[in-house]
């Protein structure tokens, strides 16, 4: 089976984020003042052909912490999106 | 109330996304070789005050439009995750 999964790494809640705050003052400049925080990570979109749900959910896990994110600076979060045979 | 918006921005499904195969070139050099392909874009977490959340996702929608996304190489979608009332 093919699965899609979404991974999300964001910059940790206790740590600037120096990208986000530029952006909020160009959002600012723009006009558009009521944006009160900007907070930019990334998003991965992954297909990873697994077995299972749980063999999916555990390889994109270990890809994420092997490559994807960085834990001193960035959390994450996986969802599994859809699945389908592979074809 | 304050509402936090997920924006959402990845590559268009038509174009390459050469970051992405960069790092699926590297997972599969770590023995990850399950994962058949990877994209990656960007997620935005934005903090909106705002009267309504008709309001608060068409400020979004203006924001993605006027500055965080690229139309001509990027999709973007965008959800509303929770809100609370302004302290």
């Amino acid at each position: 089976m093919m699965y899609q999964i979404q991974v999300k790494v964001m910059p940790l809640k206790e740590l600037l984020d120096p990208q986000g705050k530029a952006v909020m003052t160009g959002l600012g400049n723009l006009g558009l003042g009521s944006i009160k925080d900007v907070r930019i990570g990334k998003n991965i979109t992954l297909q990873v052909e697994a077995a299972s749900e749980q063999e999916a959910k555990k390889i994109a896990d270990d890809a994420t912490k092997k490559l994807l994110a960085n834990p001193v600076m960035e959390y994450y979060e996986i969802h599994i999106e859809q699945s389908e045979s592979a074809g």
